[in-house]
């Protein structure tokens, strides 16, 4: 029995030991260590014994399973605390599919997808009258190197973990995946599965989709090396998430389609306005609009982008 | 007469001691003064003499002006062997008309605005058949923070800095300003106005307009707390640009507003064409997109940012 900050667990079972799932067993390792009674395990599920093989070789797994084979993940899963998905998005369904035949009574299965409505969807198909053991959850960390080379102790710490707990949850199983993440560092709270994807839709997957097309629409233009030649800090910030995951993001767009189309709605509503105002030569229209925004950002900013009253001051700063 | 890195002055003029003139002034005094063989004197002008007078303090300038002291504006004036504007953009006009009568016939005037054909139109309009003394100018380099206080002796180092010569300028005259530029460590490079113009209405102006209608369109919606309190380093990056000047980026729509509403109708039809793939589910269709920007978006941050073959090699990287 491995005891952190209150999270005690024997078995941890990870599906996808990259930067998300490495993260966590790296926290829960690493964190508390005074804390540790007994041992607990920390089994990593990979698509082949190879890409599970440098999460073992650093040390961040004891053990590591294919999920091909049948007779190592039936092991890998028997007597399991926690399972964490921690694979892209669109895998949830073939990967609980898997698990569902194999899977203990007293499991509690979660995951780490960007997307919620369609993770519960899928969990359900898969799991049928066993969904009661799934709590859907999405912690809001990342970096842009993916991997388990990449993953850190400390990714956690400070962040928000969202949960989008089931009305067949137990309430002790979602006190279990509460717990976990908390052991991690980050805070973590709770909405349900549409407001989840109603507001990443907002924050994450539209300004993600913005990025991609100012960097598609200038390609797409005679004098593009020109442009990109001039491009400076504005551009570089605007677009760094142009750099994201392209296969990731697609799964996103796909996955939470019908938030994400009600956001950009609204959001080309928002640009045909701005269009009128500058067509216009309306200045005073434009300067209401952006010392609002101005302000509402530079707020943002100050109280480190976290929820009201929430934990820890930011530590961030903006780049100059 | 101050001879900095080739560029030889007696008596430089600023309109505008912040940022951008404060930094032009700090680089030509402090890079070299190994090479200074005699006192060049900086003297800076603003609306009031209060509004100088910190620059003055801070020894970035020699002298201080009113603009509306005439003595003190024609003394300013008298013998100059550049006048710089580094006003915000619509104040171009204005100034202009107030030097032009007491303009020496020797002097180069130049500018430091954001956009060129409107700095152009109103230089002739000012300037009449003295048109040929004005080398129009653009400085890529700013910081989040203004004002003289924010100026540094290295802000223009690496940076790009676009001329764009009008045919009535004498050779002699845009080398001046050329050399000027280079002694504060910039690249300096040409273009005609409207290329000027169309280039960073894409790569900066329009970004810009994207990042305030952002946070407008989160602002206008009833669950827009909830959202901001989910907003993480994507959202930080994308938006960073939202914090900026509402005066100044209200003047650089409107003086920019043909080559703005170009790309925002260009981006626009980008933006309807993944609006329908994200509709039909056509994932492969995503991905291709987001493939090919983060390419290109990558190959832009590998090389810098700068010009192909330009001076020195990136030193910024992404934040993480």
């Amino acid at each position: 029995m491995l005891v952190v900050a209150g999270f005690a667990f024997k078995k941890l079972v990870i599906f996808g030991v990259g930067l998300i799932g490495g993260s966590l067993a790296r926290a829960l390792r690493e964190r508390a260590p005074g804390e540790v009674s007994e041992a607990g395990e920390i089994v990593g599920v990979g698509r082949s014994p190879a890409s599970v093989a440098r999460a073992l070789e650093l040390g961040v797994i004891d053990r590591a399973a294919a999920l091909d084979d049948d007779a190592q993940l039936r092991d890998a899963l028997a007597g399991a605390d926690v399972v964490l998905l921690a694979a892209p998005v669109a895998q949830t369904g073939p990967l609980l599919a898997r698990i569902a035949p194999r899977l203990d009574a007293a499991t509690i299965v979660t995951d780490a997808g960007s997307t919620k409505s369609d993770v519960v969807a899928a969990a359900r198909a898969a799991l049928g009258a066993r969904i009661a053991q799934f709590v859907p959850g999405h912690p809001i960390a990342g970096r842009e190197s993916s991997g388990v080379e990449a993953a850190l102790p400390d990714l956690y710490v400070g962040r928000n973990v969202v949960l989008c707990p089931l009305d067949e949850n137990p309430a002790e199983a979602v006190a279990r995946i509460d717990a976990m993440w908390r052991a991690s560092g980050a805070d973590v709270r709770r909405m349900t599965p549409a407001q989840h994807d109603r507001v990443f839709a907002s924050v994450s997957h539209l300004p993600h989709v913005l990025s991609f097309a100012l960097v598609e629409q200038i390609l797409g233009e005679a004098d593009a090396e020109l442009k990109f030649s001039y491009a400076a800090g504005g551009f570089r910030d605007f677009t760094r998430i142009a750099a994201s995951n392209p296969e990731m993001w697609r799964d996103v767009c796909v996955a939470n389609r019908a938030a994400l189309l009600d956001e950009l709605d609204g959001y080309t509503r928002v640009l045909a306005r701005l269009r009128a105002a500058i067509d216009a030569g309306d200045g005073a229209a434009l300067e209401a609009v952006f010392e609002r925004s101005r302000a509402a950002r530079s707020a943002w900013q100050e109280r480190g982008g976290k929820p009201a009253g929430a934990g820890q001051p930011a530590t961030e700063t903006i780049k100059q």
